[in-house]
């Protein structure tokens, strides 16, 4: 897919802290997207709250045992796949409220995507709590960020709102699920159809059949 | 993953004929197996029980508008990926209690992939009904197998325990959807799965890294 002036589109990536899908998509999508010149907009929100409106207390890998049984195996998997470090965190899914405020205050900063892939790792690398205030800070800490200042802006009730729109932004475009990607309006549920969506958002489908016309 | 005399394992492919998923894996297993001299064990089983043991009246692809929606724009792209015909089915899920007996009948007979394929496609490519006995006999004869035949052994009454037999397996296997594979005790849940669970299968890497040591 190209925009009116020839130029990949952009790929939404939607993720959320405690989801291990996501963490999947969190380490592979910078690479990804670079090598496809492809832009990424991060759009981090609470899956906590879609689950809800579908009448679920948490997650379904939770509520479901024989299917939470399957996604720890293919985890273990898929991360020896990618060769990525892997945990099973011992509270699944983990609360991260602060942190994608952060994300979302971040969302167009350079340090985004370092940020989403520290607290990725502490999650599902660490099995370290990334709830607290203090860990967040830490994660700013090591980015050489201003960390409490930026802490001190996502948690002022001026900015709270962001990420109860942001969550009802999610649910207005359908996701039901993490990660999810758009590219246009086409989406795309999983870890598995990244590629599929970087492919389209990059064009060279489309640019394969135009040379091939000569 | 190896058996003992250095074989390539088989792959247990347990599929429903009224999952869109199955029917990816039921084109594209034929192929792969063979490319990887791995040998497929067709394992026909009804995912209704399995649902109703969660208290799901039908597919979660029904019961979840939101996932649903997305599984018919996925199964559009999939299609058109792997260049298999697709016709979204005007009925979903279908039953097909009867191709499915026939499909355990079958399991190990020379025309079982041919069969399994047949049911798939009327079923997806062509959005033909599924269900009843005039088809089921249709494809036999397709196939010049002794259809009339075959139904009824298929529909006598000693055979009918098999299939609720196979089901029961299925579920004591933990198996929550299809399609699934298992590789020994490597249970693999999807379509996506696939090309894992052949290559664990066909002990490629196992047999690189031995190789590697000389």
């Amino acid at each position: 897919m190209m925009q009116a002036d020839g130029a990949p589109h952009p790929i939404d990536f939607w993720f959320d802290f405690g989801s291990n899908y996501s963490y999947l998509s969190a380490l592979r999508i910078d690479h990804l997207a670079r090598q496809a010149g492809v832009a990424i907009r991060w759009q981090p929100f609470l899956l906590g709250p879609i689950f809800g409106s579908f009448g679920w207390a948490t997650s379904p890998f939770v509520l479901q045992p024989k299917k939470g049984a399957h996604v720890w195996d293919d985890m273990r998997r898929q991360c020896a796949k990618y060769a990525f470090p892997w945990q099973r965190p011992s509270v699944f899914p983990r609360n991260a409220v602060l942190a994608t405020r952060v994300a979302l205050y971040g969302a167009r900063e350079p340090w985004i995507a370092d940020f989403v892939k520290a607290i990725m790792r502490a999650n599902f690398a660490r099995d370290e709590d990334i709830s607290g205030e203090a860990k967040v800070i830490d994660m700013l800490h090591e980015l050489a960020l201003p960390a409490v200042a930026i802490v001190a802006e996502c948690k002022n009730e001026a900015n709270k709102p962001r990420l109860r729109e942001q969550t009802e932004r999610a649910m207005a475009l359908g996701i039901f699920g993490a990660p999810t990607f758009f590219v246009g309006n086409e989406m795309y549920w999983g870890n598995d159809r990244l590629d599929d969506a970087i492919e389209l958002a990059s064009g060279k489908r489309v640019r394969l059949a135009a040379s091939s016309r000569g």
